[in-house]
């Protein structure tokens, strides 16, 4: 007998230099046939119009499937599992790293928030300023070095195998601690988790399609 | 035959004026019971040494259950009701609006990332702080009547049913929105969501034993 299978009409909306190079690798790891639009910034970085107008909170990435639209990275790396891919590269609470899972599906937002705080205490100097950027470098140097412990742990953040979190958090540790976050340059494993992670070819043929470097093709 | 239960041996460190007391709150919620163990913060607001040894990223939150150390608000409310609820008041993948949970299971990181910026900005004015004070306040607005809008449809976060989303957010509305974030004020549907959820008996215990304006119990 024949299993009805899902079959997937994914639209990622692709806004240049941004996270949803995450959802691209993802249907590359899994093997899913995609389609990418792209929506270019405009030369001061902002979100253009049509991109503004795909869904309320206006966040990327953004994903169609179908008449449904989804935004937030943990949300749409999920729902790509689960409806297209059995769970696959997800962990669920009947597996003892669950709890672990979550937490490194949560890290995410929490480096981008430290990103977007350092960017704005970085415009500026005053003893206010320096106070919290010490406060902040503090908090950051816990996160990196707990991130660092764990990856001297284990091989993939969840534990033994490669999960979503890990799609999560490369972006993280590539492009945005790249922009003002100081932490990671000497913390070996992490430095040693990136670049075994960045020989999957599902990442590298991400990253030629959509990544930080790649160029939106020829209209 | 009776049927063996887990019992859970669940100390929430609590740090004055913080987001564990939503951890104290989903204790309430579900009848469990809990050892409460305050930490105060120092005069400059800073956490205490013996908080920061508890673990390795010093984030509030922290639990423990037995030998077990949680942290990140989202991942201990899962941990708690999973373990000792029979998942109650979280959803699953095999439910329809498991990706409305998770959406806003994320949510609140994205506000309390909104919360440090604006805090950062507030510090100083120049031309550029005052170009990323618009960008944050529209990136404020959108979340915030994108919540608006979706409290307009349904009764609480992930749909028609009280969650863990619920609970992760109310501390944000309430206390963070307060700090700076100017949005909610006009917002109907938001402010209605408030008022109802502060009327639960659950809440109204929890804030008297570790809300913003409870006191550590005198030693």
């Amino acid at each position: 007998m024949l299993r009805k299978r899902n079959k997937p009409d994914i639209t990622i909306h692709h806004l240049g230099v941004s996270q949803s190079d995450r959802v691209v690798w993802l249907m590359e790891e899994l093997g899913l046939p995609y389609k990418l639009k792209w929506h270019n910034r405009s030369p001061e970085g902002l979100m253009p119009p049509d991109y503004l107008d795909l869904h309320p909170a206006a966040t990327a990435p953004v994903i169609q499937d179908g008449d449904r639209t989804l935004t937030e990275s943990a949300v749409i790396l999920e729902y790509i599992c689960h409806k297209y891919a059995d769970g696959k590269l997800t962990v669920g609470p009947d597996q003892p790293n669950y709890y672990d899972y979550l937490y490194w599906m949560h890290f995410h937002n929490s480096i981008l928030g430290l990103f977007f705080v350092s960017g704005a205490l970085r415009m500026q100097s005053s003893p206010d300023t320096e106070r919290m950027r010490g406060f902040m470098k503090k908090r950051e140097d816990r996160y990196f070095n707990y991130l660092n412990q764990r990856l001297g742990e284990v091989p993939y953040l969840a534990g033994d195998a490669f999960t979503c979190a890990d799609v999560l958090l490369m972006f993280d540790l590539t492009f945005l601690a790249g922009q003002g976050l100081s932490s990671v340059d000497a913390l070996a494993n992490i430095k040693a988790y990136v670049a075994r992670i960045a020989q999957r070819p599902a990442y590298i043929k991400a990253m030629q399609i959509a990544g930080p470097a790649a160029k939106a093709p020829a209209a």
